[in-house]
C-alpha cells in the first residue's frame, strides 16, 4: 500500500526527503511558504531522478505522488510520516507543531534539526510521543545516514517505527541513545568546522586549500571507516592502543583549537581500546587493513571517472605511465592489474569486465594508429560494431594481465582486431576477442574513410601483423 | 635513472612510504632498530604490491630495490631524499638528523611528523635549508595528500623540488604556506578526534557508533569536497552566505566542545563567501550539485563490492528492490538506470559494459531456473563459453535501459540465451548478445549435468520461449 508522507519545509533538506520518499514510491505532500519553493522543490527532483537510481542494479518502485500544498494544514492532514525541515529556531519550529497537531494527531513527527534536542522541541506538545528527530544529510537522497534521536517524553514505539521507515528507503538510521546537543555526527563535523573557520579567519589557509587537506586524504579514509576505527589502523598491530601511546602525547599539543581534552587515564585507554577491539570483532588489523584498501581503491578509481579529487591525481600519474606500442607483433596493447572493482562476489573477474579490457586494448590501437584524443575531437574516431568473446579461464583481482593485439583487416573504414588475454606470470591465454569496428563522422554518426595519415598506419599495422 | 630514498623508521608511516617509492621505481634504503622491523616492513609491501598498481589501468613502472639497512647512516649515505618517520618527539628527531648530517650533505630531508613545526626540528641542523615537512597519511601508498611545510630556515627551492617528487610519485603536494602546529589537516582532524574521545569518554556513544555517524554520511563527502564547499553546497543557491545565515547561530551553540569560535562580522562572512566563490570557479550550485551527486553514486557503488559501509546499505535496499521473471515471453531479464561509473569521459555508455548488462540478465535467468546463490554454494553453476555482443546504439548515464532474454538452447549441460538490450521510453534494440553457457561442477571446474529441478526449468524455459 502505498504510504503518505507530509513535508513541512522545501529548502535543501525539505527537498531533498521528498525526493528520497517519492522515488521510493511514497505519495509526498510538501508546503513552504517561499514563492520560489516550487521551483527549487523541482530542481532537487531533477537531480535526485538522476542520481538516485543510479545506486540500485534494478528497477526503483514507481515514483510516488509529489503534492504542493497550500497550506501547512493541508501537508499534514493524513500523513503517517510528517517531516519537518525549518529553520533552526526552537520557537518557529514549536509553532509549526502546534499547526500540526491541529489537524493530525497520530503520524510520527520527524524533526530534520541539526542539533537541537527533542526534549526541548517537543515541549509544548499535546502528543509529544510521536515526536523524534530524524536528522539527515544532504544529499538527503543520496546519504544513507539518518540520526535518530528521542525526547524525554518520545514513546520508544516511536523510534522502532522510524527504523523501519528509514531502512526501508535505503537508509542508515543510527539510533542515538543519549540525548547531546548536536547530536553524534554534527558534533564531530562542527569541531571538524569551527577548526576550519578558524583557518581560514586567521589567513592560515584558503577555502580551497583547507578542503584539499580533508579531500585528498582523511576524507577518503572517512567514507568507509571513522576516526576511531582508522586511528585502530594507524596503530599497526597494536591496533588504538599502541596508537594512543604514539600520539596520546599530543592531545596535549596545541594541533587544534580545542585544547579541552579527556586524560588518558590507563581506565580510559582501555576503554577505547577494547571499544575499537569490540567494533572491529572477528578481523584483525591485517584483515581490516586489506578491506580498507580495497575500499579505498574503489573510491578513488570512482572518482577517476570525473576526472575529480583524488581520481584526478590518479588519472595524472597514470598518464605519465602510459606507453603507445609500436608495429611490434604481438602488439602489448594493455598490461595490467585486475582492480578489485572488475570482480564479483567470488573475488573472479566479472564477464563484462573482459569486454572492457579489450576494448581498453582497442583504445591503444587507435593511439597507435593516430585515432588519440585529439583525432577524437576533430570529429572522427572508430565505433565497435561486433565483439565475439570466447571465455577460457578465470582470473582474480590482483592478477596481472596483458592483452596481445593483432590487427587482422585494415582496409578503408574496416578496422579489426584480435585480441588474446595472456596472465603474465605463466602466459596462460585466458580469453580472445574478436572486434571488428567501423571508422565514422562524430558529427554524422556515419561511418566515413579514415583521415590519411591513419589510413596508412592502420595498412601497415595490417600487414605487419599479416607477416608477424 | 632510477634515484635513490633513506628512509628512518620502518613502522606504518615509514614502510608506507618504502611502498610507495620502490613500486613507482626508486630504489629505497631503510633503517629500523625494530627487531621486528623487516617482518613489518614486508607486510605493508605486500598490502601495497596488492593494492597500488590497481589505482593505474596501465602498467606501474619496474620495482626498485629495497635494502634493509644495519644502521642509520647506511640508510641516509648518497639518497637524494630522506625520510624521517621516528616517533614524535623533537630530541629524537633532531638526533637523527645529526645523524644524517654525518653522512649526506644535501640530500632532501623531509620529516613525516604530524604536526612538530619545522622551524623547531631544524634548530640546530648545519644544513638546515634541506628540512622539510611531507606529512603523509596512512595508507601512505594509496593516499594522495603530503602536507609540504617549510620551516624559517627551509630553501624554498627545498619545496619545490619536494613538489616535483611528491607529484611523480603520485601523490598531491599541498604546501601549508603558513607555518603553524599540526598544520592543516591534522588540525581539522584532531579537532574531530577530540570531540570523539569526549562522546566515547561521557558514554554517549560507542566507537562504533561514533565511526558510523561519519562514515555512512559526511565522510562520504568529505571523500570528495572538504567542508567548505560541502558546505557551500548545503546554502543551496545562496551558496556558503545562505549556509552562515542559517548555520551561523548555531555556532554559539554547545553543537561541539570547541566553543572558542570566530564572530560572524559581515566582513568574516564575505572574506568565507568570496573564497567559496573562488573555489567554485565557473562552476554553479547545479554544476557543482551533479559533480558531488556523481561522485557520491562512484563512491557509494565502489562499496557495494565488498558490501561495506554505504555500499551495504545500498546492496541491502536493492535486494529488496529485486524481483525474478517468470517464464513470460519476453522474459524481461534487467530493467535498470545507466549509472555515471559505466560511462566514458563523453559520458557514454562504455563498451565494455554492454558485456556486464548482459552478464547481468544471465544471472537474472540462472534465479529464474533454480541455479541461484544456494545452488551456487552447492557447488553448481553456469560458465559462460562465449557471447557475441552487436553494437547497435549509444546510450547515456541516466537512461532507462531493460533486456529482454530469450532462452534459445536449455539441453542438458547446454543454456543458450539471446539478449535484447533496449530503451525503455521509446523501445528502441540498442544492443544484442547471444551468450553461450556450460553447466559446471565449481569443484572440478569441469562441466557435468545440471540437478533435475535447474534441468526441468531450463527445458520448459526453452520450450516456452521457442513458442513465445
Amino acid at each position: 500500500m502505498t504510504q503518505t508522507a507530509g513535508i513541512v519545509g522545501g529548502g535543501v533538506i525539505g527537498g531533498g526527503w521528498a525526493a528520497r520518499l517519492t522515488l521510493t514510491g511514497w505519495n509526498v505532500k510538501i508546503y513552504d511558504p517561499d514563492p520560489e519553493a516550487s521551483r527549487k522543490i523541482t530542481e532537487v527532483m531533477d537531480n535526485a531522478r538522476r542520481a538516485l537510481p543510479m545506486l540500485v542494479d534494478h528497477d526503483m518502485p514507481a515514483e510516488g505522488e509529489l503534492t504542493i500544498c497550500a497550506t501547512l494544514e493541508e501537508a499534514a492532514q493524513g500523513a503517517a510520516l510528517i517531516v519537518e525541515a525549518v529553520p533552526e529556531r526552537v520557537d518557529i519550529k514549536r509553532k509549526v507543531y502546534a499547526q500540526i497537531e491541529a489537524v493530525n494527531t497520530d503520524g510520527i513527527i520527524a524533526s530534520s534539526t541539526s542539533g537541537i534536542m527533542p526534549t526541548d522541541l517537543q515541549a509544548e506538545m499535546e502528543h509529544p510521543g510521536r515526536l523524534i528527530v530524524g536528522h539527515p544529510f544532504n544529499p538527503v537522497y543520496l546519504l544513507p545516514l539518518v540520526e535518530l534521536v528521542a525526547g524525554e517524553k518520545t514513546d520508544p514505539k516511536a523510534i522502532e517505527t522510524a527504523k523501519e521507515i528509514y531502512a526501508s528507503l535505503g537508509m542508515y538510521p543510527l539510533h542515538c541513545r543519549v540525548e547531546i546537543e548536536g547530536f553524534l555526527s554534527d558534533r564531530l563535523q562542527e569541531a571538524l568546522w569551527r577548526e576550519a573557520l578558524w583557518l581560514l579567519h586567521d589567513d592560515v589557509a584558503t577555502a580551497d586549500e583547507i578542503d584539499a587537506a580533508i579531500a585528498y586524504g582523511p576524507g577518503l579514509r572517512w567514507a568507509q571507516m571513522g576516526t576511531m576505527q582508522t586511528f585502530h589502523l594507524a596503530g599497526g598491530e597494536g591496533g588504538m592502543r599502541a596508537m594512543l601511546a604514539m600520539f596520546g602525547p599530543c592531545l596535549k599539543w596545541p594541533w587544534t583549537k580545542l585544547m579541552d581534552v579527556p586524560d588518558l587515564t590507563d581506565e580510559f585507554v582501555n576503554k577505547v581500546g577494547d571499544q575499537c577491539d569490540a567494533q572491529a570483532g572477528d578481523l584483525g588489523p591485517r584483515d581490516l587493513e586489506r578491506i580498507r584498501d580495497d575500499n579505498l581503491v574503489g573510491i578513488i578509481r570512482s572518482l577517476k571517472g570525473g576526472d575529480w579529487g583524488a581520481g584526478r591525481v590518479a588519472n595524472t600519474h597514470q598518464k605519465a605511465l602510459m606507453r603507445i606500442p609500436g608495429a611490434e607483433h604481438p602488439m602489448v596493447t594493455q598490461r595490467r592489474v585486475v582492480p578489485v572493482d572488475w570482480t564479483d562476489m567470488n573475488g573472479h573477474m566479472n564477464e563484462g569486465r573482459y569486454g572492457q579490457l579489450f576494448s581498453d586494448a582497442a583504445e591503444v590501437v587507435m593511439a597507435a594508429v593516430g585515432a588519440d584524443d585529439d583525432y577524437v575531437a576533430s570529429g572522427l574516431s572508430y565505433f565497435t560494431v561486433d565483439t565475439t568473446v570466447k571465455y577460457l579461464a578465470e582470473t582474480h583481482a590482483g592478477e596481472r594481465i596483458e592483452v596481445h593485439t593483432k590487427v587482422t583487416v585494415g582496409d578503408g573504414k574496416k578496422l579489426r582486431c584480435f585480441h588474446e588475454m595472456r596472465r603474465v606470470s605463466d602466459g596462460e591465454l585466458m580469453a580472445t576477442c574478436d572486434q571488428f569496428m567501423l571508422h565514422v563522422s562524430l558529427e554524422t554518426r556515419r561511418t566515413c574513410e579514415p583521415a590519411d595519415h591513419v589510413r596508412k598506419k592502420v595498412e601497415a599495422l595490417a600487414s605487419a601483423h599479416a607477416e608477424g
